[in-house]
């Protein structure tokens, strides 16, 4: 039987360290469906339709990869696609803490799924979305941290709101 | 084909912790490979042996799984047997600090594996080998922490050094 | 003479993790006091009455506790109610820089009243109210980590924001 | 040639743990330019005319210091002021992070310039602009960790959201 | 009835740090246990004998302390002389996760028994015995940090070594 | 007057982690002195002059860099050498707060110098001395991570012992 994996996640945008736990995740599992939180809690600088569209055109090359959305709790979503695993990747110590908390209490609202994390490259630990786009904001540039289709929709935010 | 993930560690002894992510491991992967570290570099309290012995034992009556030992570099019997990716339990932010160190070495000593991290159940977090066994060289009981085979292992070595 | 405890925070809401907390302390001291924040300094989901009453119906049947409220610095508070000492519950790392910070400078501010740690159950040890309001709000359930009228007043409030 | 260090941030504002490593930098740099951040990406409880006249107001008396302010990436203006590297304190763990998180991007961006560290302190270890201003808000007095004219400011604003 | 609080360590030897967490158990209970541990599962400097005189004579001036040693298990020894809570001091960030797994498995041995968290003075809370005893070695001087009979004794112990 | 820079450590090995502090230092101060440790306070895999011999080979093409050892308290001998400045490399949380704790230390020691820490290249933040000493004992090749001479004598050291 094929072994699916989920990962999940906001997005806001995927950064190259997202790529780089995805391509890992693809190494271990048949299949991997890249799924986009629909309500994540708080306010995403990109809408849920830009955030997919940008994994779509990000991941167009790594094979055996499916983008998707899910709305409510990422449980229901990994039964419903009858995911092994949930794949999370570890970072820094801060954000370990807050994955722990969360793969826990998955675990708890649906003991049938379990959360594994990956380790992203040396040059991906310390990354981060919006330390990304702040920097972008700003005017600099970050052409090793996201995918082109990224930098240019990031550009595109920033001379936008500059423009009200 | 088939999925096999390799758990290797030094089980020292081995506790209901490292079981519970074997459990884990097994509901993920199609086989998998608990295998006790031959060298590792400290003062063990089991032999060798006696680890792999009471690993067997205690993982008796899960299915899938496979006990064995290696030498050298767990990425050089990984790669030998096959394995799609190596299993680390996370505990404590400690832990999680050293793992990342030697799960980004392994990725450069061979980048064709990957190190996944599983998270024990709750009451595992702050399990430990080491207090482990010093609880229970000062007289405790810890049932509910270790199999029944590595209870009487650790009672017999207590009494064994009052012995000397 | 009679030792009081202070158990001051947030309480928004009050969960199973605080409540384990409040009992311990109820076992080292003659009577706690525990206290809703009135100025959190933040938006809270629910009102400061809502807190109140909330506290009070989750500890009814524990004895020798009293549900209150406090204006301004807890540390006058704490005075005002002679209480020998300030209780937080330490859950992971993240919380324990915080809540040091707080202590030395609540120390600082009143050198007469000392801040005490204590840890909760295994599994309460990643909970937090955050998390708790999101699963909620997603439809996830549960009871094991919250008092039942807890559980009503979060599914009231997310049919309310439903609504509107 | 002379020796000049920048140390950045957003002084929201400025305390003495700030001024603590301001004086340990001039120990070792020739010069050291404070320069208040201009865009911070958050809101400011201090205007930038504040935060700049409040840090040259409580940085009169230490020599070879000029307060600035800097719009764009911080990097820019290291460059363009010829600073031989960017200062940053440590407090706490969560603090490293981040600062971590930081000093490697700013080094990505910019690989000329490199960021040192330095300790404040033991009684500024777990000082924070934003438990400041929460604690004198409600009334607390903290004389200690803050110079006169932060305290005066702190209280004028306190005053005056209460007159709103 | 009274309240006894036991503070247990291997007080090797024992410093300011302790004093001061010491002090602050006695301003919240009515009498506290300093109880120096028999057996350590590690080499200590001093002696049992030597670190209980060292903890008896620096603690000779504070009021409702009594200094006594046990063997064996933390918990019985709680439990025998009707102690109310364990004390014990955090420190850092790597202490709090030691210190946490300590407490929860003696939870687990025994339910009956508490452990409550003190933080010492900002200038103890990076504190330890082991570098204490390295730079005393070397020739430093830390009056601050210990009680005068302890830096004649490690000064003692430093000059017999260097006989042999 | 020219800037010294103190960078001591007991290099057992000095690794490329190290080499790329020290180079970083030297783009911040117009000396740097590489200073090996005689006192470690444990047992080290190099001999003092090994150590030393193996430091003065990698740093052979950096310049404005002078190799050295210092007995006793490295305070003292920064003073001797009129550091302005003690250089630490800082690389995970656990490392943080044990340098935080030194550098307190040697403030309180001897106020008149400052430890500034400056954070390797992505690559090297989890490298560690110790890990490349078990790697390269188990057969693994790490070119990437320790100068040519370093790789040499520590399979000089690993063929030495499997003789014995």
């Amino acid at each position: 039987m094929k072994k699916i994996a989920l990962y999940p996640g906001t997005f806001d945008p995927i950064t190259n360290g997202h790529i780089d736990i995805l391509k890992k995740a693809t190494e271990i599992f048949d299949h991997v469906v890249l799924a986009v939180a629909e309500d994540t809690g708080k306010n995403t600088q990109f809408s849920l339709d830009e955030r997919k569209k940008l994994c779509t055109e990000a991941t167009a090359q790594i094979e055996r990869v499916k983008v998707d959305s899910f709305p409510g709790l990422v449980v229901d979503y990994a039964k419903k696609i009858g995911a092994v695993a949930m794949i999370r990747g570890l970072r820094a110590v801060s954000d370990f803490e807050y994955e722990l908390q969360i793969a826990l209490m998955n675990k708890q609202i649906d003991s049938g799924i379990n959360t594994i994390f990956l380790v992203p490259d040396y040059k991906y630990l310390y990354l981060s979305s919006s330390l990304i786009k702040q920097i972008i904001r700003l005017g600099g540039v970050l052409d090793e941290f996201i995918p082109p289709c990224v930098g240019q929709a990031l550009k595109a935010k920033t001379n936008n709101t500059d423009n009200c």
